[in-house]
């Protein structure tokens, strides 16, 4: 929309964009088209690469945002009067826990303080003492906080167990390394509108093809089948219900865009050194993180409330939007936080331009700033 | 995608969509942002309007397809203990009976011919004898066939018996006059990409709000909970889960173009036109149609293969394929058919390319053609 200017989203998503892929949104492709076919079997088959997935795992793409993928691995995995463990140190493993009791599926919960990873050995005394769960489900990057919780680690305690393993990778995948077989995972579920820097409306699951074959009958939902949807793009290369196919285009150019920027590797590097510059600017400015330094993932950052009494979040929110600066507040549980991403695309300059609204909007308000911390 | 001829979707959607649309998804927006919200808020403005929902009723958007809609409109209606009676002659019938099962919904249905309109009295009687049954749900026009079924007169016979009312629209949507409120329906449910021309990747359920009211604790979803999402909207503006943004800016975009088009009225007009054009071309050539013509909607016509030996359906597509003419298979249960949608951005000329395209393809083929039929 020429006459908008850019505005930056300093978000965990939906995030800004390359004009490449919005590009690949400007053209209108039948869903059971040949080439429609051909794109989304490319796409399928650069999630399992990324995903570190090899020939034992399968991807497979479910419309709507992540919530709707998680749900329907959740839903189409755990088995008929199965058992699921939730590792729970944010809202979004809360948010698993909850999926899998609207599902009427049997739940066991290990919740966690939001500013510690999930520790693997609580892990494995609670499978030794329930032999009943039969699936156990972790978050990667805790959207909450920008914690990484340790999966590899989780992975071996959960498959020596002898359980299958769902791991939620939403705001890891793409930016962070991940890898669905050596974790031991059967199931990674990401999103589009991430790392991977495509637009929202699809989400999916890289699913171990052995677990798919054995999770047929599963499902409570139709639509959130995971296996029947596999099936379906296996035998015919379509998706059974219609597919969002301008965010599958923008999907595949995303996951060009990623490959030609040099990887996973590379973005990560990239988001690590646009949060090492807002954390130095932050700190300058008094703000505190949630999180110990060594427990940061590179993708979101949560602050502190100012203590200052002046400090209004709502205010904060638009003096910084309207300078085209998009922050969100902070999902933690028992205190006041606000969060800023550092994913998408997003330049060194955006980082600074944040910084100085920052600077500028405490100034408005009337907190005050640590000495030297005052532009000149 | 500059470069690429234009395709020609002659399918039930995803469809051709203007250039407005889809330059409306060029831009990022953050899904909290006070502009998207105002935006999503239009929407559903517009789409209740759009059903002559009143103040009664209120619009609840749900990320994915129109599918997921549909499921999200049983799943969250239908009480627990209720007993859902699924009209069917087609095979969207066929898949909301599926859906409720699936769910674990009690259900009834009465399945008749798909190129017979479903019977209101049949529908009376069977309430009459199931006092049990709490719901009723049935298709619009059936997308098997285009058929058009006489909602308003079976909504008269549910509302008479007490029962809740729910009814796909998806096909007819923008091209063919619905009124919520007058078929005495709690809930009717549509898509983006069909007849209101935007892009696939967000449906939407327009329901009485007293419904949702005594709905909240009925889902069995977390993802395709209706009175949680309106819930939502209704507080914060905001969906719970991250909107396809670029698809929701096309679905505004979409709706604009409807209102300067002339509303519904116009739009059927055209797409009738369309379909006049297609039927007396195809009936020139030979082809027959499934439906008697007064059963015919506008949306999309279905027709018996040629009984010529030599017509091979697959060679057929490829060829119509090879000239950016895109037809679909039909869905028939019972018999050999293809479809041919009259929808989206499609001019008189580019059905007059398709007829001559047909017209080529069977002399390829092989298939002969009634005198007068061949071209010049």
């Amino acid at each position: 929309m020429t006459g908008h200017s850019r505005v930056r989203l300093f978000t965990p998503g939906p995030l800004n964009t390359s004009a490449a892929v919005r590009d690949a949104m400007q053209r209108d492709i039948g869903s059971r088209d040949a080439e429609f076919i051909r794109i989304v079997r490319g796409i399928r088959k650069d999630l399992v690469a990324l995903s570190h997935g090899g020939s034992e795992y399968t991807a497979v793409p479910v419309q709507g945002s992540g919530t709707f993928a998680i749900e329907a691995a959740i839903g189409s995995i755990v088995p008929p009067g199965g058992k699921l463990l939730v590792l729970i140190n944010g809202a979004y493993g809360r948010r698993m826990g909850e999926i899998a009791r609207k599902l009427g599926i049997a739940t066991e919960t290990i919740e966690s303080p939001e500013s510690e990873p999930k520790d693997p050995d609580s892990v494995k005394s609670l499978l030794a003492a329930h032999p009943e769960i039969t699936d156990v489900a972790a978050v990667h990057c805790e959207t909450t906080t920008g914690i990484l919780n340790p999966i590899a680690e989780i992975g071996r305690v959960v498959s020596a167990a002898g359980r299958r393993f769902l791991v939620d990778a939403m705001s890891s995948f793409g930016g962070i390394d991940t890898d669905v077989a050596g974790w031991k995972a059967d199931c990674l579920i990401a999103s589009a509108n991430k790392c991977l820097e495509g637009v929202p409306g699809v989400a999916f699951a890289i699913v171990r093809t052995a677990t798919l074959e054995i999770s047929r009958a599963h499902a409570r939902s139709v639509s959130l089948d995971l296996a029947a949807q596999w099936d379906e793009l296996e035998r015919s290369g379509q998706f059974r219900f219609t597919p969002p196919t301008n965010v599958m285009l923008a999907l595949a150019a995303a996951l060009d865009a990623l490959a030609r920027e040099g990887g996973v590797a590379a973005r990560g590097k990239r988001y690590g050194e646009n949060q090492r510059v807002l954390l130095s600017g932050m700190e300058a400015m008094g703000f505190q993180t949630i999180l110990r330094r060594e427990l940061q993932s590179p993708i979101i950052t949560a602050f502190h409330f100012p203590s200052d009494p002046r400090f209004a979040f709502e205010q904060f929110c638009r003096l910084l939007a309207a300078r085209d600066l998009i922050i969100y507040p902070g999902k933690l549980s028992r205190m006041d936080s606000f969060r800023i991403g550092s994913i998408g695309q997003l330049t060194l300059q955006d980082f600074a331009d944040l910084l100085e609204g920052i600077r500028a909007s405490l100034e408005t308000m009337g907190v005050p700033l640590p000495p030297g911390a005052k532009s000149e």
